[in-house]
């Protein structure tokens, strides 16, 4: 479809820039951003601006932060001998929200993703090894999804962690709380039984 | 979830202000932005913030265009005597797509919707009644979306549009070509019961 002016054009091409948003999701998005007010569109355009020169990687575990040293890793009641390692900054959040962990984070802001170009250099692993050898850690808590790519990163990290002498834990797999076995799938419910655990009265 | 940067929170929020996008969506928009360059997010800021400035919609019909005239009412090869009346410029869009109408058009900028606070006093009819009164019109094409706004649209545009001497047509309802009878819901398969045409070879 023809776009009537290249400036709408122009605005769309960038929307339709962003992850999954296709060109008719674009038009519809920018044309909800035509009907707005002046004061409406700047108040749009400057917290899309501030992103670049406001938002920070805490200097200590990659995380997102306003300030050098993020929330988490400032915090005097968090445990910093425990380090969870995470693909994104979401995972934090999500973690987080369980309100179930007290130890630090290591954001590796990545994947190795061998088919999209993606290498251990890309990660924040040298700053991971930086911290083994400056602070106190006891555990390395390996959070990445169960996917190929979080499982290949697991192993490179395994690899290269174990000359530390630090223990170093995964996240456990299996049948997620309050979803049904039979629509689990083969890999999951197997796996789940091979790794069973003894039963406990107290969880 | 706690997002752990304010100025990130507040990206997600006016990235979730658009239709259809939630906060979920909106982060993960965000943190593809957050990874730009400075000149790509400068791109993305200005190609957006021209929406207010560049594009402006018709004197005449109401489209977008980025000159006073738009390219369909500044055409001479355009039927000037045939007036297509539609929702939204993406009407305009998908029908010049067709490449089957020769006329001009008048966009309405939406659709009568007591509901959600829709008013005639909110859509583009005075300067339709103008037209009609200052250029020489022949035909007027209703061609708005067959729901209950559109058909209230219609409905208050004929009783407006009936003092003067023009000829009042809808576009034609019915089984969308290539779908499968059976699946046609009861209400349209009755109207194109109804509204049958004789049939014709040319078609």
């Amino acid at each position: 479809m023809q776009i009537p002016s290249q400036y709408l054009e122009a605005a769309v091409d960038q929307i339709a820039s962003l992850p999954g948003i296709g060109r008719r999701s674009a038009l519809r998005l920018a044309l909800d951003l035509l009907k707005r007010s002046e004061l409406e569109i700047q108040d749009f355009v400057t917290a899309i601006a501030a992103l670049q020169d406001k938002v920070l990687r805490c200097t200590n575990c990659g995380n997102l932060s306003d300030v050098p040293v993020c929330h988490v890793c400032s915090n005097p009641k968090r445990d910093t001998s425990l380090i969870c390692i995470v693909e994104d900054i979401r995972d934090v959040m999500a973690i987080e929200a369980t309100a179930s962990y007290q130890g630090t984070y290591h954001v590796l802001g990545g994947l190795i993703a061998p088919m999209d170009g993606v290498g251990p250099q890309d990660l924040l692993i040298p700053r991971l090894l930086e911290r083994l050898e400056t602070q106190e850690v006891k555990e390395l808590i390996l959070a990445l999804s169960p996917t190929m790519e979080g499982d290949t990163t697991n192993y490179y990290l395994f690899k290269k962690l174990k000359p530390y002498d630090v223990l170093i834990t995964r996240i456990s797999r299996g049948i997620a709380v309050g979803s049904e076995l039979q629509y689990a799938d083969e890999l999951t419910l197997g796996r789940s039984l091979q790794q069973r655990q003894v039963f406990d009265l107290s969880e």
